[in-house]
């Protein structure tokens, strides 16, 4: 830890002044561009540093994204925590992670669905979080076929349980305890990461 | 028939007249009040016309409610054919019912999603056929604990799947063929619809 803290006069050439000349190139980039469309050294010839300043700073381009959005959650890090354990019981530490970090912050969440699907726009932060980290991410662990669409349909589940649960507010998904949602909900999201489809 | 019609001077007793202030008078209503502090009484007063009117031209007050949207499909009559086959292969009629009535309007189910969520209005049209049309019929034929739960867990599967194709439009969700997707996420929201759920 060698910077100092984010608010005040820095002075030049101070760690804060990049970290924040990273930021404000990132944001921009990111919503101009995509996270695809962006590299680490095009943030960084924007923000005139070097390249291995971000990695420095940052780690990489997903973590990046993520601090550009100022979060009270890190999702990267609380995704590979998730991954890290396996398919074995994956939905239910992916739900539990995912209601005992947005829980406490449902008006953030709700206000990034918000402004997300509000917005339509197709480089919206929460969309990349979405595609480059959970859906990736994901989709880095299952077996069997077609595991991308299986990764983007856990993800379909999750943004659903919160958009009713957040924005939607409907009852009584809305005030349920998070044991009684991991208890109906992950069982469905499990078989989708297990990949058992017997059709009814 | 004691009050005049909302606008303009129409010929008094007109078919096409008494059924636009009827719609009128409920949008402005359901707008307003929600769904659940309507009555058909109130519409009816509003509009000026008798309330056995009202049933008579649209049925109950679902189907008045959809019938101010103006939707290219019907989600009362949608519905009521998938709840009459009983819970039995529910998840699979449900999502493919879901997917034939809604990719020939991906546009406009989007822009329903993208200002239902992106106003906030907890009286928002989408909202009230999720909560009243929804969510309160598949609960009516769910069996064992926690029906309406369950219920609003399922309308989240659907919602979250609607969101990521046609709002967010994730690929490889976006473009996958319907077949895909019922024989994929079928059997997750049907262990949900049969509440059976050991946990893993």
């Amino acid at each position: 830890m060698t910077g100092p803290t984010r608010r005040g006069r820095p002075r030049s050439g101070d760690t804060s002044d990049r970290r924040t000349a990273i930021l404000d190139a990132a944001r921009s980039q990111f919503a101009a561009r995509g996270f695809a469309g962006t590299s680490m050294r095009s943030i960084a010839t924007q923000a005139g540093v070097d390249v291995s300043l971000i990695s420095h700073y940052f780690g990489g381009k997903d973590a990046l994204l993520v601090a550009t959005m100022q979060l009270p959650v890190d999702p990267v890090e609380k995704i590979s925590d998730v991954i890290t354990g396996g398919t074995d019981g994956l939905a239910e530490r992916l739900l539990r992670t995912f209601l005992d970090a947005w829980d406490p912050h449902r008006e953030v969440f709700s206000t990034l669905i918000r402004t997300t699907l509000g917005s339509g726009d197709p480089h919206a932060p929460l969309l990349q979080v979405a595609r480059n980290i959970l859906i990736v991410n994901v989709a880095s662990i299952l077996e069997g076929d077609d595991r991308d669409l299986r990764a983007t349909l856990v993800a379909s589940e999750l943004i659903g349980m919160a958009a009713v649960r957040y924005v939607m507010k409907l009852e009584p998904l809305a005030s349920a305890g998070p044991d009684d949602i991991v208890r109906l909900y992950a069982p469905g999201i499990q078989r989708l990461i297990d990949g058992s489809v017997p059709l009814t």
